[in-house]
């Protein structure tokens, strides 16, 4: 309990890589280096087997065939290629579109691209705890519906979406659809026949495997343009020459989860329910976001009424513990605007007051987090928040007897 | 001299990780993994950190201002940046493109595209030796030109352009000047400044750096439009969560450069000197291919006049010798059409005759690889040309009096 303690407890934002990862990996940056589309030599050969055997560890995971699975440089990628491939390939499937208004910046803002190209996009609301509702999915179908796209689970919130009501809904409707699954898979179990889906970004630093790398689950049968032009790999829907090391790790990171999954599920059931009872029972102005249930395992997230989050999180920081505000693609927008930090549309869309919008905090744990590690955060939050109480204006006017927030 | 022998004489497909650029990557798989998007925590600051530094070291290799550099997933990535961001991004500059007739895929089939969405593209022949003529270029400008983009070296010719003549026709009629410099850029002294280039493309696993991982230089004051939409990372340019591991390496890769080039060089270019001088005397039917001297070092390129070059690969694979076939991203054309080899179009460009353009031979050499590996070489040689010579259906009619190839 020295100085020097480090908790880390942001696993939505990335993973570290699980050594077994790593050490996978190992072999293909100096010895086993060659470029998958030498097929003519021996290095060349094993660099192509190296991606085969990848593709079926991940195809695996989420129960898919082996040739459904395109490698991609990151899940943001994966959701272009999703969105705009899919759209680009199918000019004739109709120009309206249907996302939600929780989805991940790249969602979010091809959307906007796609509005700007002449495509109608519908938004949906989600109610309190995150959820989309699948007859407000239903509702927005229109007969040039051509896709609908909505994350599995939310990074920020942590709710998981009942998305086989919702691909119910499109395959009925003829609708093809995607999923964003970069939080979910590998962290929750995701079969795609069974969710019956159309394609599923996929994010291998989100499951202890390396950054640099994702994949995009496309069903058979359907068909996208690439996003790049240039070399035929990836049956042509993904140019450039493959990140085998990458790919290599991102397939043993989705062996590793095939097989640990119930264990780590259960082990972070168990941090997560630690956590929201402690919090709950210690902290009195305590707001939890999300869904109580329908939620990432080892996931809690929350604000604080009175106190402004971002202090809450550097305070954090200096105790040793690495938590969120908002999402880390949205933490961006501070870089991009020096003065203030921006609201998250996530936790607006789940009536959050603004004022705490870009306060609230992600606690995401991983398997590699410990009780004790719970505990000791559990242990510094109410001296913590007291001390940020004490610095309130908005706890002054409330001590005053002019609270703007009491109901 | 056993059987084991494994000598790689593919770098223009790949290079090897060196140990010291994989040495410094390793602590950002396990230890350093935050996100560098996460500002608010320690992990997430020592990740920026990263970057930036990574950043520096690139900027320095191509003597380009730091904030000059966008880290991309792979050359591919960055070729498509450099053409459709930039025209995206300035739409009123005009809708006419120059590039050559021997660049990569991800530029011809993203000038396609462009085609198909009303740009005019020239497409400039090369002379024998595969140079383009600046002149050429001069005259192919209209008053409608936004964009020239041109490979400042050609892997499979090896061939190395007048890329300062040309920027300096492009600055001279205002119009953007991209170079492709995937395979030259850590190979040969390239300064941003000097050659007056307004973007250029850089590749990682073409000099000692990761796979996965690119970059594209874009002078400040020039605008592009991102490929893809989602988070504000690498200036709002490209987003996506960084592969910080693999910027790491780029950057190491970059340092490494700097530092050793000369001495590459003159390795490199002693090499080539030994296996030019070598074939030329013992193969008696080798035509070199590309530029004599205006040329990368350690890079050969030659067809062999009755044989068929993909034998000739096969069979130096078979003892021990890697070498490649054109490019290796026109490689993957075998695998989308089974039935033949596709005639290479830098091969066609350079006036080889089809019959040989699918086996032209490519050996390209790494600082690692030593005189007695290119002795081993020039010493199987000739006995395996015989030995396909003896196969030859043309040679047999050359024997036969029937040659169609004599002049």
């Amino acid at each position: 309990m020295g100085d020097d303690r480090k908790i880390y407890f942001d696993h939505q934002a990335s993973t570290p890589v699980d050594p077994r990862v790593f050490e996978a990996m190992i072999p293909y940056f100096q010895e086993r280096f060659g470029n998958p589309s030498s097929h003519i030599h021996t290095e060349g050969v094993r660099a192509n087997q190296a991606l085969d055997a990848a593709r079926g560890q991940v195809a695996e995971l989420v129960n898919s065939e082996t040739d459904e699975i395109i490698f991609t440089s990151c899940a943001t990628e994966s959701n272009n290629l999703g969105l705009r491939g899919f759209l680009k390939a199918n000019p004739d499937k109709g120009r309206h579109i249907i996302i939600s208004e929780i989805e991940h910046y790249s969602i979010l803002n091809q959307a906007l691209k796609l509005k700007d190209e002449g495509y109608e996009v519908s938004t949906l609301k989600v109610a309190e705890g995150g959820l989309i509702d699948p007859e407000a999915v239903e509702n927005a179908i229109r007969e040039d519906t051509a896709l609908i796209s909505v994350n599995l689970a939310n990074s920020e919130i942590g709710t998981i979406q009942p998305i086989k009501e919702i691909a119910e809904i499109a395959e009925k409707h003829g609708v093809f659809f995607h999923a964003d699954g970069a939080i979910a898979v590998g962290n929750i179990p995701i079969d795609v026949k069974e969710l019956g889906i159309d394609a599923l970004t996929i994010s291998a630093h989100n499951f202890y495997g390396p950054k640099g790398i994702g994949a995009l689950y496309l069903r058979g049968g359907n068909n996208i343009s690439p996003i790049f032009e240039g070399g035929f790999q990836e049956y042509g829907m993904r140019s450039g020459t493959e990140n085998v090391p990458g790919i290599v790790g991102l397939g043993v990171a989705a062996e590793l989860a095939s097989i640990e999954m119930p264990k780590r599920i259960e082990h972070l059931q168990k941090l997560g329910k630690m956590l929201w009872k402690g919090l709950e029972e210690e902290i009195e102005y305590i707001n939890f976001t999300g869904h109580p249930i329908q939620r990432l395992p080892g996931h809690i997230s929350f604000w604080i009424r009175y106190i402004e989050g971002e202090s809450l999180l550097l305070m954090l920081n200096i105790k040793g513990v690495m938590a969120a505000s908002g999402s880390a693609c949205s933490s961006n927008l501070k870089g991009a605007d020096e003065e203030d930090l921006a609201a998250s549309h996530v936790l607006t869309a789940i009536g959050v007051p603004a004022e705490f919008c870009s306060g609230s905090l992600t606690v995401s744990m991983g398997k590699d987090n410990t009780e004790e590690e719970v505990r000791y955060l559990l242990d510094i939050m109410p001296e913590v928040v007291e001390k940020l109480l004490m610095m309130s204006p908005l706890y002054a006017d409330k001590l005053r007897g002019k609270d703007p927030y009491s109901k």
